[in-house]
């Protein structure tokens, strides 16, 4: 246990969050649960503030029931984990019955939605119907961390009043999570709309010129607007985990 | 001479633009005038309506004015020149005194600009100062090929109210040409603004992920808005061609 | 409703097209019908002169009615669908039983084609047999909007005369589209040929280098000639609905 | 002026930012300066809650200068000009000669740097000593929108040691800004790292497959850790941009 | 048989490892065996020092068994096959029945591994539980190879501490093989740690931006660090090759 | 008929190919086969001197048939189809008994191959045994249009000896096609050795950054060697036609 | 010397274009001429049947002047250097004072052209003005090597008579070589008017889109024309040394 | 100063290397001499065998020479600095008038070459002259870091026994670097021929299609050939270094 994650555990318990006796049992705990194919990084709530997330592809249903066990066991029971086909997040189910999936987003919480506890609103905003699964892994990810999440769907800029009729809505927004595919035009939109952060979210809906999505990317990285940052594409996951650092400063 | 070019030949005495003499004229030139490093077309007037356009980069001054005056002598004197530099422009105002040349433009026009004749406006509208270059490459092209042209310039979408300001001198227009760099989402709002046809012109301002332009093409050829369609980046000579054509039908 | 959006009602009655109620009734109406999923923007006629044109890919058959029933009660009953699979359709079919679909094309029609009433015709012409499913999609978009269509298929330039030999049909042409993949040079012959427009498309039609319709697309974007602008890769419908707002011009 | 940029407006005066006869000549002005080859956007502060910065690059010294004397004129005399030339910024400061001018980000601001009034330290953070124009571009902007920065710089993951050794630097920040070219590892370090939110800035410093920085930003979207969102390449002003944003909150 | 051949077969003799009468056979063998549709390269182990490994992919099972049992002929039993589906792998393996294969990597080696003849360790280290495919076709490789192997899994650089624990087995290493996907840069860091050579292999492992591990493979060729070269994306095989060559030296 | 092709049919006359009753047919028939979704070329014999070829991808069993029976018709009964899927293949040969077809390469033939009458051999390498199906699209394609063919299969350049065992046939090419995926360096090294024209071919074969052939078409390109040139990815059919056309002259 | 260029020796001395003495020196020459920075390749015209031809680019011009004589000294005085700057010429000019040179297309022959021996005619056409420096070099190239050439210049697909005007020239040919820039498709309009091979020469000439030559590139890689093969980008020689091995077959 | 390096640098001491007043000092050293706008890695000789080297693009000469005199301040007065332009190599030879530059490699070395202490040979092998200027960069700095070195220069595929016959010094490397432009097929063929590890370094020699390098990249990553690793374009100083660790080990 380094300095810095020393110096939040001792906040913790300054606060209440954390009892003198949880928290020495975390400065024995070690580094890392060692699982074999996996080191689970059970300290990172400390060092990054948040619980380790979990990324479903590519792991077995075991692997990802294991993992969120010996989180756990380290204190830490409620985790997502992300891109989680359906079938693998029933296995998960039986092992976790709290455990909640949302198949359109492929999310997976082994425990039920927290109360929010981020200090304003998080809006997120979609082009189009198409691109709602990743405007729900946004949305829902954002409320798994603990914030209040506002939805502003279909507001594409090619009817444009349609973004204008949800001014009030954007107005309120400590952060903005702008979700669109094709060229990818909404952020900047919004982003001069808006006094707060907009993170930007490309999607891969398209065809031909699109390129998955890596269209949507590039217009979202040139934007002429001020007040964007992006992430990769379909990553609704990635934006609301920033937006949700942004809230809860 | 083709039957298709016989009909309009035909049909240009009939309405008066051209005198039996000169039509008869026509009817025995060559298909084309061979200068040996270039085969004017001295015909594309006739089939496609419009008189042969020249390519200026990549040619010496002398070619460009050889191709001028070989047009000339077919009794086509209005000639335009594109992408060509301004040394070069200056040799060829020399051989042919009353040459126009737009500097910031590269164009070459070898007669004054003709009346407009088109049925209607082109707006050509432009996202940022920095694609003022490419936007008067359209405006003057429209210009020299008879066309009215409204400008509205720097109205890009990051102050999106600049844009509606204009929504009277959009709504006049026949063809909309939209000229923006960067991530390229002007004609994808004004095309959600307007009944009439787009033209979108993508332009290489900006840097990075910019790609010299290809992020912006990119974006205008994923429009999510209908009634758009793409020139190459940089060529608001294309854009307006095609515009021309359109308002004159 | 905005300024515009009055005059263009007001040109309505005005033009006999709209009772003064009807007019009236649109007045009041809001800017769009919220399903949640989707804002259907039932202003678009008004506003860019046609009916909201719903894509299909990415939406259930359920979304894709409950949108066509959205614009039919606000008066708009003839809606296309684009990019609709089969089995969507025949579920749409069986809530809206005067659909048409068609299968190669993956267009569905709400109600039966209108009476054209464009200015005049459209010509497709396609390159290969294997690019009819895209030329279908932009000749049926065009019949959907009202305009009368002649096709040309099969027309590639390995093969020229094939082309010549249709060169009334292509010389009554008030507008054209140019559909194809591979080496994509069809659109840079028709234009070199015709006065009027030409909207090229390409097509995903070819292998390897290709890349998946990139390589026509490029070529078409760099035409030597001109007239020429350019619609997404296999974007049938998207030149059919600029061709036909040139066409109602 | 919109029903937000009213509440903005009332609640500056309400803050004692602005008087009442401040506030009340804002409502009556235009809602941009016109000055034909540019619409400056006088309202973007109260909208966006930062006045309008001016990219130099494809500008005139002129039309620099033109565009900051509109927005003193409005009464925001602090203008950050972002990629101006050397040359150019000294025909600036000849008019304005409060200016101050970074040479080797290229930064111009016509007034001297304002007093740190965000909420903590955004810390810039870069991984080479050839970064250092980047990461400098990211710095100024940061202290001229108002925050105080802390600069860690030539921490490149290749001596990891160098970036531990100013854990205490990181841990203090409310942002951290991580500038890196080649690989573009630095950001994935930092966010597992710390508990805010990370901007990643990919640089053009590299050669061959770097692709002019392409490769960094790719890293940068992939990054394994979550916490990061990315601007275009050599975008030191869009990270400090956003980062102010959040520092203000 | 060439002059080096020659040499290294008198070393071979000399060394004890062939009888003068093995070798005698193995200088009047052809230079390879062919069966038709395939030359099998019965010399590459005098000339390469290894016997030639079979790619799987695009070979039928017949194929493959006929290739290893060419090899055997000529005193060459122990063949490694690399990417051999699972269902080849089974017919393979009734015709070979020594043959052992491991399913997550597809390898198969046709006898018992064996025991190992390199100087030192051979370090497999990967960035996350979703590499281990291609870790394992590292490691099993290696093994087959004469190698022994020591495996550090799942400690990328988002939570660095995780590959700070194993610094005693990198310690050791004579040959690090780094395997990483997303944004590859775990081998920049292990560089920075350890005195030998460092071979990166980049996977596949990610999406969106990560283009199929190009992502990846860009950001190891560019990396900052000295002392690393790259493979082909997925390529877990070609590193365990050099690391083995390197182990022998 | 234009000019060329009376000039080639008089020659075939009097070169006793075609008896005058078969050539004055042929001046009175239509430049091609109208059959709708066709127009088949059956002009092309005479223009370009080798029957039209079909490509299958992306037709009917039904349309490919009816092409084929209208080329018979005009004389052409010998009709080479590519790309032409097995159970397609099926169908056809359902209607045109005598039809070959070979799967691995997707090639069908309406009639036995043709006895060779060009002048010398066409030799088909190929790098390795992946790569068959490309070599076999070639050398099938070369013996469909009347050229003895040689094979020189899996002579890969890492066992260059390989490749050096078959010099005696090289030598004796009057054209060599080049097949290779993966590093595409097979076709360098055979212009190396031989004084005829060398047609490159690479295949797909390969995974991650072989880009789906688009490395080895890239090196093929740009060949240290003289005396290549490359057709399209996995296009064995397109260097055998023009392998087939040089060893006609 | 291996056994083929034994033989061709030998033929060369029964054809007598070898008188007995030379041909045994040359069986006594090095296989190469070791310069130390060059390994000059003097047995390239037995084996390839064509002296070594030398790449300008990245050579000094004491480098190019010591080649061409270390040829010379070997027999082979007429030698071809490529991409060779107007001030190198010079320099190599003044050392080989009967050396010839081409400015517009950079190529440098050390004696005067030599008399054709080639079968036919090889036909250079081109679509554009702009292409000429490169149709240039790959006519002056086919010269060098012993063809009579014909040039068919400025006949790009926009205006395809100036092309069809040309007919009974490219009848004529054994084989054509088509330049073109921008989208490329005159080989294809070519191949469909020719029975003899098509070399097909991609140029740079172009901007935006053309991607420096690449969307020709693809093109002609991806012509639905037979008969085609391709060079790289701007390769006029390539395109010629192959054209000249067929006219010499 | 951690474990590691705690026990390397008693094995220096133990090995005579160092005595224990140097070692001594090292111990009490800080980790790195920050110099402001540099962190020099003062403790990468002890972690990774070899002194930092200075990267000269994007550094003022004032830098480097500030860079070199801080690591020899820390004992370590022999460094190597890369990529350093002509000018500022005069400006650091005065400050480090022991300084030897080579301008054609743009390396800079601040001793004399040290001894040679590796175990074998490097053999540096390379296509064409004009890759020379890497080759060298290669070829000195591996003589920089205490390798024997030899040069087999211009043995490109194209003619390919000029490469075997330097098989003799081939046969004595240790390691090969094998530098190539173009199609970069030369590592692919020496691999082939020698039991040895392979580095191969792609060069930006070439034109067109070769994309700037990335065309022999790609071909070197999907080599066929077994015991290559591929460093970035024209990093002949990466491979180097890469090959100093292995021959020292």
């Amino acid at each position: 246990m380094n300095k810095q994650e020393m110096k939040r555990l001792l906040a913790l318990v300054a606060a209440g969050e954390l009892s003198p006796e949880e928290a020495a049992a975390q400065v024995d705990a070690p580094d890392f649960a060692d699982l074999g194919f996996a080191r689970v990084d059970t300290r990172r709530q400390l060092r990054c503030g948040v619980t380790e997330v979990v990324y479903g592809e590519g792991k077995t249903a075991a692997q990802v029931t294991a993992i969120c066990q010996a989180l756990a066991e380290e204190g830490q029971p409620r985790v997502l984990v992300t891109r989680l086909a359906a079938e693998k997040a029933r296995a998960v189910q039986e092992a976790l019955p709290q455990a909640l999936y949302w198949p359109d987003s492929r999310l997976l919480l082994t425990q039920p939605l927290p109360q929010p506890d981020g200090k304003g609103a998080i809006v997120v905003v979609c082009a189009g119907t198409s691109d709602l699964p990743v405007a729900e892994e946004a949305a829902i990810t954002a409320e798994a961390l603990g914030n209040k999440v506002e939805r502003v769907y279909d507001a594409g800029v090619a009817g444009i009043h349609r973004l204008f009729s949800s001014a009030d809505v954007l107005a309120q927004a400590r952060v903005v999570i702008a979700v669109a595919g094709m060229e990818g035009a909404l952020p900047s939109v919004v982003a001069g709309m808006v006094p707060c952060p907009v993170l930007a979210v490309p999607t891969s809906v398209g065809y031909g010129a699109s390129l998955g999505g890596v269209a949507a990317l590039l217009a979202m990285l040139n934007s002429c607007a001020s007040g964007i940052s992006v992430v990769n594409i379909d990553n609704g996951f990635g934006a609301a985990f920033q937006a949700s650092l942004i809230n809860h400063l």
